[in-house]
């Protein structure tokens, strides 16, 4: 795991410029009034800016490895960090580059951020966990922080004024995310999404402190991964199976996307409902449906009373654990409709065998059960969507319940807790519900501990997750329907409980949302307004 | 006017494939069906689509003009156009334009569309207008149209195989608008919205047969026309003064763009409310409101008791009467809060030199009538809000009554109506308004002539509009937020009253979407599915 002491140095005087950018930058603005705490989204939980300011130069200001630091040329994972936020902070000023030689420095001016890494093990070839730490501690100038979120931290604290000239404010920050798993699910399947759009909202996730891609990569319409072990069910599956598949080497972008912004990549296969496409290249693998006495031609769950249906999880989620590098995969385990399983004499002779009675959530069960043991003894860790605790089954003590069913979600955080199991809440953060006016409020205010129960309980909320699901979205109109309401989420999950002024949000909301479209993200207004630099694509 | 002839050779002999293609095309799509009109949208009014097929070459076809035509190669409008439906048919098939010299047609190759136009004034160089005839005749190859409609029709009948071969079955169709005005309001105010936004838009609008573009330009959040009489109005009135307005040479490419494509620009300038932004850059313009006996510093509706407003009144639309060729301009007048009036002495006395008593909507018909006769001197036609009509100000006949307050809008229509004034239907239609799931439907299921009146009565409503205000809508959103919903609307205006299968809708918007998507456009899904060719861009 990194960890970063990172040193700006003013190299010549201290005497900073007593302005204050943010009041000026938002001078202009009719609708969003000035925020203390200018554009900073999500909030860190300490943070004092200071009046004196300093200015940046893109001519002579760069991001370099501290001499002392423990990592440095070597660490591609930091260099193209550097790079990434320089061109955050000074984007088309670029252009006066072939100018650095021969600018000399302000005595007002920052030119220099130094990256010191502290910590021995190096995280520049591994992967972000669920055990990376992300705290960080901004001391005037001097920087103590997990990288990828300070730079982040510390780009927006830099503000331009009306000539576009850059500066930052000394400011003090003492920065942790209040919870581990922040996570956005994408859905795969029911649009097919290019890579290019999965790629730029990994970025924007980064830029939003988001640290968890929950890709619901497969489900009933189509199965776009492509499977070394079993190309078929892509070849099948897939809604086309060239344009429309991730190959190996897609995923491993993605991966590798990802960790360089510190996102976990954790795939969702989500068994034994949800598996329609799997079907058409996997002969046997669901359940036959009978009409009467015979079989109607459709397809229902998996069916769960074949040895082979086992064979050939253990193969495929072998190659699963090998491919995705990260500790978790998502299970997945919703909805399954039993409509299917008790039409099938087979499966009933199986429910009397098992002495199951008609109690078909006993059947589910016992399949979950088979498969969680095939997928432990990969080494990795699961995560299950609600119905798999509710139905009872034997959970490894490190299993995390996914909440999703909306109503009285409280409920059951209180139970998956009560019970010992770790949880991730979802059930009012489907984003791909969507509504007139500025809904991104209602997810502003969720209390994700707002249910009853012991502080052990508390602690065992880990985070949670924005999803967006794909019945109705996919590359046209992804980007700006999840962004800035996801920013709701990661402001929720990242800063201090007591962080719920709804009007300071919206100021600085309005800022950040501006910033992600002058990176050339999409992200949609809150409400009548406008950015110095409009998106340029239609 | 034009009108058009233009009659397909099938150069070689007319043995036909006999071939579907449109089943073939659908037939690896999971989701809709294949319609019997294929992807036609809005679907014709008459239309037989045989199963004779005939191959089209992107080497040897050719879109010309007919020997015996009135317009040919100086028609820029024509040649334009030919340039446009060619790409949009072959896209980057031209790559094998190379070889188009040594190859020989196929007997069963469609080798020419001849464009023959037979109105002897042609319109190559006017404007759209209201009298436009878009009639049109297709019988198998021999084509009597006029033509920005038709080439669209024919470009939707060319259907492409699994080889990318493209081909068109031979097809009768009579084809006429329903509703003559065809409108979608797009709002720059509450958020800017750059050309290119809406240039896009325009093209989009034109592949969905909608022929009046209702630019809301300016309301009370930003002002971003620039006039050359009154240049402090964006001066001060923009978000921005230089990037966030329409400059004289941006509004006359929007003309243009629109004109080429058979669309009318109607703007709206909206008054005496929704004019905040008016009254940045034009002194003494709107009501100061009080306070008790002192003025607030806050700013109304516009003063209807000074001679000056009706000054700049007459120069302003003298110059909005110029710049935009249309007949018609939209005045707005809906909404107008008279709390400001209410609390100014000044209108307080006007009030009882003119013995309106209380009722202040006397006073906002004084100034609307003195505006309408102010506009009816430039001799140009005027479309108002249904409040206008409502506060019974006296209209000129020709005057068009814009419906737009949902609840009651067939009672409206049918006092409007009984009143004798021409209409347009927009209640139904407020596009920024979204919700979960597939509300093309609700838009779609819409009849404008539901309402009580006469045979007469009913030929008054001459269209409607679908409107997309802007508070939650700019460069980032608008377009998947617009199409294919707004297709819908398009649909409903175009063809014929029974056109209503909800079935067979779904399965030709399904493929009309995709075809949007192929050319470019971002148009957001109806349900999960995919397009051969997915949107690129993010």
């Amino acid at each position: 795991m990194l960890k970063f002491v990172s040193l700006l140095l003013a190299l010549s005087c201290c005497q900073g410029l007593h302005h204050n950018n943010i009041d000026d930058y938002v001078e202009a603005e009719p609708v969003f009034q000035a925020s203390k705490y200018g554009s900073l989204w999500p909030l860190p939980q300490k943070v004092q800016i200071s009046e004196v300011s300093f200015k940046l130069s893109s001519a002579s200001f760069r991001i370099v490895d501290a001499k002392a630091s423990s990592a440095g040329p070597s660490c591609s994972l930091l260099q193209s960090a550097y790079r990434r936020y320089y061109e955050y902070m000074f984007g088309s000023a670029k252009k006066q580059w072939g100018s650095k030689n021969n600018r000399r420095s302000d005595p007002s001016d920052l030119t220099e951020l130094q990256v010191w890494i502290t910590s021995p093990d190096s995280e520049c070839d591994g992967y972000p966990s669920v055990t990376s730490d992300e705290s960080c501690e901004y001391l005037l100038f001097l920087v103590h922080v997990m990288f990828y979120r300070s730079l982040e931290t510390f780009s927006q604290l830099v503000s331009e004024d009306e000539y576009g000239a850059k500066s930052i404010n000394a400011t003090i920050i003492n920065d942790f995310p209040r919870f581990q798993h922040r996570g956005i699910l994408l859905d795969s399947s029911r649009h097919f999404l290019p890579i290019k759009v999965i790629l730029s909202n990994l970025e924007t996730m980064a830029m939003n402190k988001i640290n968890v891609f929950h890709w619901h990569i497969v489900d009933e319409q189509s199965f776009p991964y492509l499977s070394r072990t079993f190309p078929q069910l892509s070849e099948q599956g897939a809604y086309h199976p060239y344009t429309h598949v991730y190959t190996p080497a897609d995923v491993k972008m993605v991966i590798e996307f990802a960790r360089l912004r510190g996102i976990r990549v954790v795939p969702e296969f989500d068994t034994p409902g949800h598996t329609q496409s799997w079907g058409k290249g996997q002969k046997d693998l669901l359940t036959p449906c009978y009409s009467g006495s015979k079989p109607s031609g459709s397809f229902g769950p998996v069916n769960p009373i074949l040895n082979t249906t086992y064979d050939f999880m253990a193969k495929f989620f072998t190659e699963i654990s090998t491919v995705f590098p990260d500790g978790y995969i998502h299970l997945g385990g919703d909805e399954v409709d039993f409509t299917c399983w008790k039409s099938n004499p087979d499966i009933q002779k199986f429910m009397e065998q098992q002495h199951f009675g008609e109690d078909y959530s006993k059947l589910e069960s016992f399949y979950i059960q088979k498969l969680l043991d095939i997928v432990a003894s990969t080494k990795k860790g699961y995560l299950v969507w609600q119905e798999v605790f509710d139905n009872g089954v034997k959970l490894k003590p490190d299993t995390v319940v996914h909440v999703w069913i909306g109503g009285r979600s409280d409920k059951e955080m209180s139970n998956v807790t009560a019970a010992g199991y770790t949880t991730i809440l979802s059930a009012p953060w489907y984003l791909d519900y969507i509504s007139y006016g500025q809904d991104w409020q209602k997810y502003y205010k969720v209390e994700p501990l707002n249910f009853e129960g012991t502080d052990e309980q508390k602690k065992l909320v880990i985070g949670g997750e924005a999803c967006l699901w794909g019945e109705y979205v996919d590359a046209t109109n992804l980007t700006p329907r999840l962004w800035p309401r996801a920013s709701a989420v990661a402001e929720r999950l990242w800063s201090a409980k007591n962080v719920t002024d709804i009007d300071d949000a919206f100021n600085r909301l309005s800022l950040h949302r501006c910033r992600m479209v002058e990176r050339g993200i999409p992200a949609e207004p809150l409400f009548s307004s406008y950015c110095l630099h409009e998106y340029k694509g239609v």
